[in-house]
């Protein structure tokens, strides 16, 4: 396929990233729904747990993503006790699938199953929708514990339903507006999206009242809307996977369309080369542990959170989000330097997203792996950290620098595919 | 008085000043209520008007105040008309007071009427109460117009009410924690209240609901609380008023305890210095105006909003919210170099109030008016801009710098009274 010259192939990349960027930042994401996975996620099933990351095997997948697959068994009634849940979740009789692969994505864990609602997200631009479960401190690192169930079940049976009444009576939530507020109200949507809780959360009270709820719905809506900080990132996560999607597949293109991790290894996808993962070990997130937890015990880096960064959002609008570094530790200046950095491996800067302490500055939109193996920078990753062993919930909040090897294995797939970029 | 050594007495004002910082920063404000002003704020009497900045009368009062004045007359129907308001505000059957002398503030025009309901804030550590009237874009900034008076209609008759029974029925809303956060949310709780406004909205639904309001009352209160970017400034406001008042009257302190303006004058009173106001001609604010505006309609620098950078809030914060730079123009490592110069005036740093873009250093707190004549550094304020004439509603957000010689007058007046600090 490749008998073309290196500027003429330099010159089709380049047009096919510029069509990869025009995409992403075109993206119109509005918060449409909450409903069960399995009402609304193409291919979802009985039996069948969507996990973050790259595909993974029960046999390989880390501790906490385990845990995390123990409760969903408990959550679903696949089983009465962990023990029992072990044993179905290493039988076979599960099927274990990337998020990706549904168009959806999920937090740290990412862990999906049919009856759980998850957020739905659609980009009006393109029609294409994406999905995310909501994100929470236990269950989503790896807890079975009766606690870490209750969430799910609370989320299921009393929060979700007034929530998504009140998105459908209000016609859906526009996301643009709100999140490129909250980008300039020290938010970066992945690890600090606090603004965009807010904003969310005194949106919806008016629209929640009018759809009819009874006052004990409202009370049960209202309360999670005023006490959950997190409650934005899936909202965010789902936009900038319905952003990335429609940037998939296009010949050519360097541009990567899907960063995550399941705790073992870290994967991405590239534009130009469809579906294909590139893999590498997952890295170990770096911030300020919980007391009573060492270095020693984190695990791998997990989550498809890193999707915010894939759009630009996330540590990529680090110089933004200082308040962030009350928990990761660092100084504004390395934060500075972290978004700065980013503008040297990405096509372009977004129109719409900006950020205040770089004097309105664009995000920086669209990781270029030729630009990365290039310069050797990879991309700097907000991410929490969970235990290495089940059972253990949030152990902090970190960033985490992504092995330069899966960018090496999908710039060496490119050049085999479409010749030397 | 004053027998005694220099180095004695910058002994006593240095105590006096320490003294006059721990009270400020000890200030614990909750927001207790909000309620017509005849029936909270101490001496607010019928055909009375309170007013932002010193005193004033109606001949010298600013363009934008008088017609403040003029809505509100409409709005408490005391006249029919703008002339017959005219006529009544000229007549001196009305008195005129500075909010100040009523432990309140207010913005811009600031005017406050009885039946005009305000925000009452607690400080817990001491037990005072201060007030401020409602922040909105078009009588506080001089417009009299049937849809400026229609404002304070709605707000009296339909959304303070709902606020007012979740505010009482929550028992109070701690303020420390919720500006501390917005703090750090891109806000400076002065110009930009963004983050400020979007806590306080999603703290309240809860408790409003459970007040046993009807549907329409919520509906009412829920969609003020969604689309008022604004509501913080207010709270925010009487915070600072708050925390400045148990502050005042320390013998030999040198610490501004207020900072106001009217649209003619800017005024400070001084801790160590009684209730003596110290006054200049007020400044003009620079910033970005509205289309169809120019320099020359800007009216004289006013409102009482300035109380927030009297503790350390407000532009000394700037660093903190690069965001409203939008709004004022300037850059960012302009906005850094504002709140850096504010510690080279002040006192000390407070505890609490943290700036995550100068590596969580606290704010600068506690105006020192003798290191401003020392260094002939003024405090920089924030500002919004008002007409000229009467009948305008706001045009635009910005920032100035006031005259240097009400703080040397102060400075003289401290000499005089207690000998060459």
């Amino acid at each position: 396929m490749s008998a073309v010259s290196v500027a003429t192939l330099n010159q089709r990349v380049d047009a096919a990233n510029a069509e990869v960027f025009d995409r992403i930042v075109a993206a119109d994401p509005v918060l449409v729904d909450i409903a069960p996975a399995g009402d609304v996620i193409p291919g979802m099933q009985d039996k069948m747990i969507l996990h973050a990351g790259p595909p993974v095997d029960w046999e390989h997948m880390s501790g906490a993503q385990k845990g995390s697959c123990i409760a969903l068994a408990l959550f679903e009634g696949w089983a009465a006790s962990a023990d029992e849940a072990i044993e179905l979740l290493s039988s076979g009789r599960i099927s274990f699938e990337p998020n990706h692969h549904h168009d959806a994505v999920g937090p740290m864990a990412g862990t999906t199953s049919r009856s759980l609602p998850v957020y739905v997200v659609e980009n009006a631009t393109y029609g294409n929708r994406a999905y995310c479960r909501p994100a929470e401190w236990l269950q989503q690192f790896g807890a079975y514990s009766e606690a870490s169930v209750a969430i799910l079940r609370n989320w299921r049976d009393l929060q979700a339903p007034p929530l998504a009444r009140g998105i459908r009576q209000a016609g859906g939530i526009k996301l643009k507006p709100l999140i490129a507020k909250a980008l300039q109200m020290g938010d970066e949507i992945h690890n600090r999206p606090l603004a965009g809780s807010s904003l969310l959360a005194k949106a919806l009270p008016p629209a929640m009242l009018q759809a009819g709820l009874s006052t004990e719905e409202l009370k049960e809506g209202f309360t999670y809307l005023a006490l959950n900080d997190f409650l934005f990132l899936p909202v965010s996560m789902a936009s900038a996977k319905s952003a990335a999607d429609p940037a998939r597949n296009v010949d050519y293109s360097t541009v990567v369309t899907a960063m995550c991790r399941n705790g073992t290894e870290f994967g991405i996808r590239v534009s130009g080369l469809g579906d294909e993962w590139f893999t590498a070990p997952a890295g170990r997130p770096k911030g300020r542990l919980m007391p009573g937890f060492s270095e020693a015990d984190i695990g791998g880096d997990m989550g498809d959170s890193t999707i915010t960064e894939t759009v630009g959002w996330g540590a990529f609008c680090l110089a933004g989000a200082p308040g962030i570094l009350g928990q990761t530790g660092g100084t504004f200046e390395e934060a500075l330097a972290y978004s700065r950095q980013m503008y040297e491996i990405t096509v372009g800067v977004s129109p719409d997203y900006q950020i205040p302490a770089l004097d309105f500055k664009g995000a920086p939109v669209g990781i270029d792996i030729r630009k990365v193996v290039e310069t050797g920078i990879v991309p700097v990753l907000d991410s929490a950290m969970a235990h290495r062993e089940p059972g253990y919930g949030n152990l902090g909040t970190g960033l985490v620098r992504p092995s330069i090897e899966c960018f090496k294995a999908a710039l060496a797939a490119f050049t085999k595919r479409y010749g030397t970029a």
